[in-house]
């Protein structure tokens, strides 16, 4: 294959993205030069954030260009190496966006093991996703034995680790989640005690069951009636680890918020968070979680969509809650697999 | 004087309180049992949580049962002691409520001393509404130098000591109040670099203006619609310690919030705080604030209204923000001015 496929951002998305808003684009490959490394995407990560990244209003980090690439986590494998550190055939993770091909100085890549965990996770349960559960509830949340927590879009990339990781810390884990077969894969599978549909539940109420002692911490992944919801079930001293508000990110205008006075009444605290932030805890985090990957007591799911052509439909579809599991795309062949 | 006047709960406001909702009741002072001591009342503090004292919603205190006396803090002389440690003519203060006389076993009071500040900042800025602007600004907020600090309410008795503490540590200090009287005291008496009136500037563009290099802190006081202008302009890392939401006590439902999609963007922390949890921190309060206002580097305005007959509709307007300053009922003659 000769040619390199990029998927670029057309035009800024007011509400839903549609396929319209994005473009795809066919560019010779490029050729590492002096000290370069190319390299062809595996797998490319498909994350919420992402839909931040269309819009310019003031976010957290810049803005795609129109016209630019739309920027991703990936996996990938070196093809052609002028750089001493790598050669054809490693395979590295990178910030390579979503497109087929990338060349660059190098600095930009971490290798990857062949013989460690599948090499997906490191966009993945050990990636970006797994430490943003991590940094959240350990650093925010602060869980303590005998404590509930409760998270939204539990079946996800992010949930799934904060609900298993508050098991293993003695928690109570309680998900919230879209389906009835996420809601059955957050409890039997990853082990939570309960799991609510917001879709079909009604939250206070069934909130209230599923945390007979109320809720300490809440991870916030969606925002909406869910946030409102359980703001009403909080604990005297809760935490909010605010860490995104999916179910707002289409908004063409910012929704109004629940009403803030439970937090004065039970003393609680919400603070917003980005992941990026908190490099200086990955150490702690990849010490804390790759065994726990390794002995299958912090297990993931991934629903992997095959080619490039399809990552704008996945995305589109991840911001409605049709994922289940961390959506990755697979963008060429896995050697590994 | 033989009679006790007392005001009673007579029945629970939906929306703003009016005089029904009180009731002034007559009983025969009471005496001082053996170890008991008898005081009668000299100033008696009104603050806005005693709104939430009318409700029987879930609070972060007990509600004043029907019929009972309302709570509040007050300024007494002892009248008659069989207790050791009190006799005639001492001055203290507790928490006796709106009322001429009370006994207790004494256990509930603190004695002042008459040739220290005046008696009254015990229930103002050395007591309760002082040690609330210490501890939320200095714990929560954590004030550094050059920082912006915003406070709303910024003439009360709360926001006050917020603004000049603030100053104190070396930050910018920028008021929110509902008039261009009390603008003009916060900014000219008080220090604040600089006072906004909530009821006739446009929020957002005038604290652009009067906060060039963003806010760092937002003391929160009212809630509502300041609220909502303020989260616009935070700078990342910012502290919101939430202390009251005046605005919305009068209420009958719980109005919506802001989107907290800001929170999300700068990492910015909310934190609901009571000041009674914080009794630990009395001591530095009062090591650090008494000296400053003994050298008149940490300023109070009180808004005394005479007469306990008066203290409904001085309360009412509190609720309206028509009080200018730390709002006290005189209930009888402060025998050290």
């Amino acid at each position: 294959m000769s040619i390199n496929r990029q998927i670029r951002l057309k035009s800024r998305p007011i509400g839903a993205p549609t396929p319209e808003h994005f473009e795809l684009t066919e560019t010779p490959v490029p050729t590492a030069g002096d000290g370069e490394v190319l390299r062809r995407t595996i797998y490319l990560s498909l994350d919420p954030y992402m839909r931040g990244r269309m819009s310019d209003a003031p976010s957290y980090a810049a803005s795609v260009g129109l016209g630019e690439v739309m920027v991703g986590h990936t996996v990938s494998e070196v093809i052609e190496s002028r750089h001493p550190q790598f050669r054809a055939g490693d395979l590295v993770t990178s910030y390579d966006g979503w497109q087929d091909y990338r060349v660059t100085n190098g600095k930009d890549l971490r290798a990857l093991d062949p013989k460690g965990p599948p090499i997906s996770t490191a966009i993945g349960v050990l990636g970006m996703p797994g430490m943003t559960a991590y940094v959240g509830l350990m650093d925010i949340g602060q869980p303590k034995a005998g404590e509930t927590v409760v998270v939204s879009a539990a079946s996800g990339a992010v949930g799934a680790v904060v609900g298993q990781l508050a098991k293993i810390k003695g928690c109570r884990a309680v998900g919230i989640a879209g389906s009835p077969e996420k809601c059955r894969y957050v409890v039997d599978e990853l082990g939570f005690d309960a799991c609510l549909n917001y879709k079909t539940d009604d939250l206070v109420p069934a909130l209230r069951a599923a945390c007979p002692n109320g809720v300490d911490i809440y991870f916030e992944n969606v925002g909406g009636a869910i946030f409102a919801a359980v703001l009403r079930v909080l604990n005297r001293g809760a935490r909010i680890p605010l860490c995104g508000m999916i179910s707002e990110y289409n908004a063409s205008s910012n929704p109004a918020g629940p009403n803030l006075r439970p937090l004065l009444v039970q003393r609680a605290l919400i603070k917003g968070f980005i992941v990026s932030d908190h490099q200086d805890r990955a150490p702690a985090f990849i010490q804390e979680c790759a065994p726990l990957v390794a002995a299958g007591r912090l297990k993931f799911r991934e629903d992997i969509v095959s080619g490039l052509e399809n990552a704008v439909s996945a995305f589109i579809g991840l911001l409605e809650g049709r994922n289940f599991g961390k959506l990755l795309v697979q963008v060429s062949k896995d050697p590994t697999r």
